[in-house]
């Protein structure tokens, strides 16, 4: 938080060039509060988990995932729903985030969560999942407010802006909150261990 | 927090008189630090939710419920494990104490949780579903560490009395960590709304 | 299955008298196909499950409730989302249901489920949850369609109708699923124990 | 099920040479019944899920996933837990192979799952979200017995054989189980479309 601002990294839950999600996390940037920059990890070459490898030292796209994640002020995951639950990308990603356990990444770092689909329910099943993964991880979830952008096709235009009004009200809002909840947990440590 | 004392609202999740939970409150109000005080809600006499009696009033019993949890500087859930999911008694309970939605009694609020079972896998997946319920209700729930009572028959001895050395060492850890979380979360207000 | 016919216990999982899962199942007995017939069993009068009260014998509203569900060809449950959950009054009646663990009466009885809600996500998370439930308790779910009727004030007219025409059809194809369902695993009895 | 033989495809949701679920799917070719063949496909090999990928056509691993999964009579999964949820090595191969959702190749597919963990809760909350993934695929997914082998150092010898009897034994009755269900609910087809 050097200079004040607070420093967000965004991660997209999906490969896809053309992902809603990916431009939910670029409207994110656009509505950020001035104290506030969003940087994007792209998943993209990250590889599967595998704890033989693992116990080599971790791939070079992990250290970065990982020390990425570190040095962030908080963190902003924008997940599409598959299957009703999360994609596989982003768990496996999240797999190597989470170690080691006793000291993951994420954790105590502010997280905040969105996501966009073309269908009906707005992510609000892999977003529940997501909360759990990230409890597992002994991150400080923003509980409030959800950003679950249903029918995608109508609330980004063909520019993949995002145009459907109450979407970015509830977008700023969390960021705006994001923000004051990264400041307001700050230096939070557990003493019991 | 007067005269920095925290005072938590204890509950436990089932009526039997016998209950493993109320046995792992109980063991709780044992071992909390000095600084903090855990006062036990019974959720018998709590009537089952019902909009058309909560349209005339909260029954006596739930505004004390909601009462209680609103002055609680925070709050501490055993729950069992039914079905692989929370009990009915409890979710009935919390049905009433999630209203109203936009400001419910829960909101803000530190909670820890915490399970027995004479089964083997400690109220996990209870667990799992009380913590997606408490992020409905934008509580500030401590993630670290979990406290899961399995075999209880094993964990307390006859007289109810906690001897499991290791779920001791969970418990006192959570809730020191329980009200530092407290301490440090105080004042937490979302500008955004 | 008495003279072929497919003899349904419909369940509503909420007390309110003008509750729209109430309306749903009215919808589906409208809507059943000529080989159903839907039976309503009324939550109210099922008390809190407390194992103290269980060990001198199940009330009688439960040992109804019991009774009728093993007596029934298959189940329809409409469930309301609370907390992005189920409501603890179905809960509940299924903790009571679900006893005992060994021999439920849910047991290898075929269920089909949907849920109705004035919300934007068609209860979505309820009937995840509701999945689960009744997978402890060895019940054979239909898995499709989904029947998830969202925004019910416009999908009811006045009179409490189902005239969403989507929500209609997916009820309809479901229900004759249903019926096909319970025909086919009838007689599934897991040889392993 | 030619000749009488139920043929199954095992999958084990880790890419770790050593992994335990391996050792179980091994454990479950041992002690299957004579009238069951157990198959195991690798994962290794099948790339991240990319709708940009898939609209090129289904790379060839996925391809042979998917078709060796609609060959099958019936599916056998052997999940690990990471962060309590799938790992995302396993979601990912089913993200590809829940495509395309209208006729997916696990639809109507008798499936049986499992998992091991070295931990202390056998893997139960990984197992209920593959329930909730497997029921969006429209699986006849296999109820009971649960089969959870936790403190697996113990339940395997140093040869990866699984030595823990009562492990055994809720294995060798799942296998039977799975037997008997993919004969009984040979042939499903709902007529709802």
């Amino acid at each position: 938080m050097s200079n004040d601002i607070i420093r967000v990294l965004g991660i997209a839950g999906s490969l896809r060039t053309g992902s809603y999600n990916r431009m939910l996390l670029r409207a994110a940037q656009e509505h950020a509060p001035d104290d506030m920059r969003i940087d994007v990890f792209e998943l993209k070459g990250v590889p599967f988990y595998d704890a033989d490898v693992e116990q080599h030292g971790d791939p070079d796209s992990v250290s970065a995932l990982k020390r990425t994640i570190r040095q962030a002020d908080a963190i902003l995951i924008a997940t599409p729903e598959y299957q009703h639950s999360l994609p596989g990308v982003l768990k496996n990603a999240l797999d190597w985030a989470s170690r080691p356990p006793k000291d993951p990444p994420l954790g105590r770092k502010p997280v905040a969560i969105m996501g966009a689909t073309t269908g009906l329910f707005g992510t609000a099943r892999a977003q529940s999942e997501l909360r759990k993964v990230l409890a597992y991880n002994d991150a400080l979830i923003l509980q409030r407010p959800e950003v679950m952008v249903a029918k995608a096709k109508q609330a980004f235009d063909e520019g993949g802006t995002l145009v459907d009004e109450a979407a970015k009200r509830f977008l700023k809002e969390m960021l705006v909150n994001l923000a004051a909840w990264t400041r307001h947990v700050r230096g939070w440590k557990p003493p019991g261990g």
